[in-house]
């Protein structure tokens, strides 16, 4: 068993804060990224982030000959940020979207417009077929009272999903990306759990770079400094996991961090620290036989726990839908009121004209305003519950299938 | 080998046209189809336009004898309308639902408000994996100019890709649904062709019911009769597809479609026809080999058509996104003169007001409309520009793969 090839596989993952006229020196450090790129020669780089096609062609174009293929998820209004570069062919791309991404109306947050997606690409290296997925999660704005708890949640669980069912014939699998989640958070541990992928950085055995992994830290000139105050070493919410699936073995060797700003450079590459593992992948003799048990035990409990969540955002969700909607039929009764006022002048049966033309204009104007833009939030948080509602469906399926399980062999 | 036993499976398909207060004798009709799935005692029901969830609960109880697991996929405002009745347990579930799907502003037609998906449910009988899919694509108002051709190809598609990906590790993969293509359009055959399902109309050793296996029909009292105009027989778009994926063989025994009324009924179960599917499922000797090379260069042809037609989709969808920015930039420079006049008159530099103020406040909310619309629009049809963009990728990946295939063994 020892005597089989070893393949090593050196995997690339930053989220390159790369947004057209917001970020700061997008080009310059985008130019760093593909020169370090180039210049190291990884088999696997996954970006998140890359907001503008045109970035992405820039990089391609530029790392052409060391990674001669590429992929560019394209998704809802400014795109998923997502791509891939390697070494070895691609063989197929698949893009999810996820069905919840926080909400149109809160512009200064913007992660609605960005379609929240998760990419997969097939390879198939030395005779082993990798199934990579990137992705990037709902950002979290306000940790003690995250409102986008329930989405990111939901995103988590659809990410678990999709990569259960699409990888069924992958003989490793590779998720990288910015997950917007802390290691101890309940969204990581439902991804670990319910699909199994270990975690690189726990799993390495050398690790180099910012303390505890952390890839959002004080020390990175471009970081918001208030919004890690309570984290005074950082955050570690970029990750890079991974399992073996039939008769393979995978081990992480080495996992690095970036530490704020490039070598022999006075700028970091993104906000972010890039996230650089060292994988090491081995034939074994006998597939590993399913050691679940006592994983399933917690896993029943790590379910319950985002199902309860969940259910906190379906509530609240319907709480919302209700009152957009209350709101609609008031504009509407205001409006027929008015439209019943006016049809009352024109047919003269007031004597005169009971409001002045120009408020009276205004108020119609504004109940229709009201009403579309109520409507149009009804409409949303309408799909909102039912998103919310069929993942609570599928988790509590998921709990019963855990439950049964010993008795089905 | 033909000592091995077989299974049996029984599937009825149907598109229940139940959608609440417009469907015509929606209860009563709701009611008879469960009475006869109770009655004839299928295997596994795939019921597409169930948009009332009550509906469906009501179903689950008047089912719960005979098809003791069932599934109800919830998306967009009103929901996928997809359900699954099954008399053997349901292991999971996903659901994808279609990047694009018409648009939000064609208020008649109604599709984007729907939440198109596909739904997938997981199933294990007598030791065989089922990945059984069902789903219901755009439909086709204009056949002559048919708008949304694109998207419906999309769809294809991405069902396509969906069915590939997720049905790696099953033995059988079944599809049911409304696919709102007739069997020689290029969609059905970008569907037939990339996954390898096979049609339970074509393939059946005995079939019975409309002729040509149609299900929209002519006969059926509920059916617009103009728009079937063209074909007097009526168009076959409900269809059950099939394969076998490792060392199983699958046969279609029997097809059957029902005939306009019901049994002894005076009305139909809808305005579709059901499909009735009896399938025999065999273990082989040996698993099949790929039987690919002519299929190949058939199938680089279907995909280079339907290639083409996403491409014209996308012409369209950037001339959309140009003339609504260019609308929303006229209207925002309105906005921003008026504003400026306004101001101008404050400041006292007219020396009288120019213009009535009620006209002058009814312009200002007209721009402020139009801008808003406009803005909506130019987000929408970029959103269109990106998917349709990134499924033309997919298919010039995909057939370089296929151009490919030969040389890499």
């Amino acid at each position: 068993m020892e005597g089989e090839p070893t393949l090593r596989l050196r995997i690339f993952d930053l989220n390159c804060w790369a947004i057209r006229y917001l970020s700061k020196r997008r080009q310059e450090r985008v130019r760093l990224i593909g020169d370090t790129l180039r210049r190291e020669g990884f088999d696997l780089v996954l970006l998140q982030e890359v907001w503008s096609e045109r970035d992405y062609s820039d990089l391609k174009v530029k790392l052409a000959g060391c990674y001669p293929f590429s992929h560019y998820f394209r998704s809802g209004v400014i795109g998923s940020g997502l791509c891939v570069f390697s070494r070895f062919p691609i063989l197929d791309t698949l893009l999810y979207q996820y069905s919840l991404n926080g909400y149109p109306y809160m512009l200064q947050h913007g992660d609605w417009f960005c379609g929240k997606s998760v990419g997969l690409v097939i390879m198939k290296i030395s005779g082993i077929i990798f199934n990579v997925y990137v992705t990037h999660l709902h950002a979290e704005y306000c940790r003690d009272k995250d409102a986008y708890l329930p989405h990111r949640l939901v995103q988590a669980w659809e990410l678990a999903q999709f990569i259960r069912h699409t990888s069924k014939a992958a003989d490793v699998v590779l998720l990288g990306g910015d997950l917007n989640m802390h290691p101890e958070d309940v969204g990581i541990r439902l991804l670990r759990g319910w699909t199994g992928l270990r975690d690189a950085f726990a799993e390495a055995t050398r690790f180099e770079g910012c303390k505890n992994g952390c890839t959002l830290v004080p020390d990175n000139c471009f970081t918001d400094k208030s919004e890690l105050l309570p984290f005074p070493l950082g955050i570690r919410i970029d990750y890079i996991l991974y399992k073996a699936i039939s008769s393979f073995t995978v081990k992480c060797e080495e996992l690095k961090t970036t530490t704020g700003p490039a070598p022999g450079m006075d700028i970091p590459f993104s906000d972010h620290e890039a996230v650089m593992a060292t994988l090491h992948i081995q034939r074994r003799g006998q597939p590993a036989g399913a050691t679940l048990g006592a994983a399933d035990l917690a896993l029943v409990d790590v379910v319950t726990e985002a199902r309860t969540e969940v259910g906190v955002g379906l509530r609240a969700a319907q709480r919302q839908r209700y009152s957009s909607g209350r709101m609609a039929v008031l504009a509407l009764l205001l409006l027929l009121l008015q439209a019943a006022a006016a049809l009352g002048t024109l047919a003269g049966l007031g004597a005169e004209q009971p409001f002045p033309k120009l408020s009276f204009c205004l108020l119609a104007f504004l109940a229709l305003g009201v009403l579309v833009l109520t409507t149009g939030l009804h409409l949303f948080h309408t799909m909102e519950v039912k998103m919310l509602h069929g993942t609570e469906d599928q988790m509590c399926m998921a709990l019963r299938a855990l439950q049964e399980r010993p008795s089905e062999g």
